[in-house]
């Protein structure tokens, strides 16, 4: 068994461990931002970290109306620019917490009197002493060089402060069940593995979404390339309309999360448009309506909202790169030209 | 001759006449927008519009230290979410002034009593009537499908209004002499024709650069996606190192923009990278040395600094993507699957 494929099965527990962990931090902590006087929020990460920032970004300013932006680190590092940070919340996410450009950022705000929050999965970690707070994943070492479980925990930290800062007690509620349907999503790896198979031969293929999964089709992007080097790219519905489409043509693979809720009528209409142009769309749904359009589709649980989908597409994407690159033979624990560590400034 | 191609030959007289249009407004809406307390910018914008917005917020962070994020226009149009937007100033950008969610972002921050200006290439667009303060493009009408001139016009906007802001008076005069720089590259067509007989068959391509340039790795490859179909894709060089980088073998044509100044390093460092992978790399560059690393090269104008290369590499960028499409017997004014005007909500 591949060291991924084993982080992925880790998925459940690790998301139970990191909550059980953090719960009573998380109020502490929303307390305390909640006497500031919190204008906006500046995210600093990249890769999977930035991903999972984009998540928090849509439900911060939809459920809090907290405009959320993410920092540029070669503002800093390449130009010596010196960001005005006054009434931000400042948040660093790296898996490793040694992201040196993300520590840059993390220092800036520090010095400046800003509030400064760093999530990592590692306690004695650079960013995580420098943060006046830390919120630790707790998802156990992650040995794959493709982040599966410190994702996953990153998200639902993320998830979980947005749910405490509003008091969305039925975001909660949902928030509390993610551990069980990230169950369901592996136990599901029989229709995963099998809808893999004509995927065998594909050299690049388009993961699309909408608001909260815009998130995963850039992160299940990176999945793919990282552990099956199939060239994926990652793109919003609206965005596509705005040029990308053009590229569109017979044969080429689209994946398209599309659950049930409030991104579903564009998936439907983008979903038709894809198939006039005889392109092959993969579904990632809960819809019938969905599955019945798509050329292709993996199951979601029923039940699951759009703002929870983020989770189980997530994991549903994993596991599709895992058994494709297994299938393909390649070794998705270790990529060629990359190492779990990846320090830019 | 080509829609896209007359448009691109008329820039340099597009830019004079917009700098003439806006050069007083400019002075005056600064004038007045430093004395509010803007803490920071909101950005609304898609494709080609949301591209010319991440130019500017480098120039501002950089250069005036206000942070600069894009509003996720499905919070509204989709969840219902109100973002507030007290201390910011909020900037919508479409060349048709008809894009109907940035219209939102605009309607819902003067509702809260947000300054706001709209760029657009119609005085009379709903966006322009909409906003507090309108920069008009001045560019006439873009026929083509693919923005060209709007895009460079847009940016000559944003850049001229982040120089008035800041007072720099070296990046002024940098500015003043971009028509010229322009109609440089313009001038060195016969070079561009010649380097894209290269690229005939490719059917992807990675198009990476850094920091200022980043905005212009995006929009070189919607420029590719729309009019020749290539699948594109624009990468910072560093976000390219975390995970991306593994999808690189033997072949692969990976396009980099290294202009002398303080991005080049890192452009030296990944293109060493690309060269070991494998990789056929074109570097659009004015660095002897960086030509002697690339496979093939295109010169852009010595002595343009790494702050201005935006513009003379967007329009390298243009002229290769329309010299292509021609060669492969396309109609770069008629991308399939596009239409001029796209309304996303």
């Amino acid at each position: 068994m591949t060291q991924m494929w084993i982080e992925i099965l880790q998925q459940p527990e690790a998301l139970k461990n990191c909550i059980n962990t953090n719960k009573e931090k998380i109020k502490t902590l929303v307390e305390f931002l909640k006497n500031k006087d919190i204008r906006h929020i500046i995210i600093s990460g990249r890769g999977t970290s930035w991903h999972s920032g984009i998540y928090f970004k849509y439900l911060m300013e939809v459920k809090a109306g907290i405009p959320v932006s993410f920092a540029a680190p070669s503002v800093a590092t390449l130009y010596n620019g010196k960001v005005n940070m006054e009434g931000a919340l400042v948040i660093g996410i790296s898996q490793s917490g040694r992201a040196a450009d993300v520590l840059e950022v993390l220092k800036s705000a520090k010095a400046q009197g800003v509030p400064t929050i760093a999530i990592t999965n590692y306690e004695d970690s650079p960013m995580a002493t420098e943060a006046d707070h830390h919120l630790f994943c707790a998802a156990g070492e992650e040995k794959s060089v493709a982040a599966t479980k410190t994702f996953t925990s990153t998200l639902y930290l993320l998830a979980n402060l947005a749910a405490e800062w509003t008091g969305d007690e039925d975001f909660k509620k949902e928030l509390a069940a993610v551990p069980e349907l990230v169950q369901k999503v592996i136990d599901n790896n029989e229709q995963i593995k099998n809808t893999v198979l004509r995927y065998r031969f594909m050299s690049e293929c388009y993961v699309l979404g909408r608001g909260m999964n815009y998130s995963i089709t850039l992160e299940t992007a990176l999945k793919l390339m990282e552990t099956t080097y199939v060239r994926a790219r990652g793109f919003a519905i609206s965005d596509f309309y705005h040029g990308p489409f053009a590229v569109v043509d017979k044969h080429l693979p689209v994946f398209v999360f599309a659950p049930e809720g409030e991104s579903k009528k564009d998936a439907v209409e983008m979903i038709n448009k894809l198939k006039d142009a005889g392109a092959d769309v993969l579904a990632v749904t809960n819809s019938s309506e969905i599955k019945a359009l798509a050329d292709s589709s993996i199951d979601i649980p029923e039940g699951v909202s759009d703002f929870i989908s983020p989770f189980v597409n997530a994991v549903t994407g994993q596991m599709f790169a895992c058994n494709l690159s297994v299938l393909r033979g390649l070794n998705p624990d270790n990529p060629r030209g990359l190492k779990k560590v990846t320090v830019t400034r």
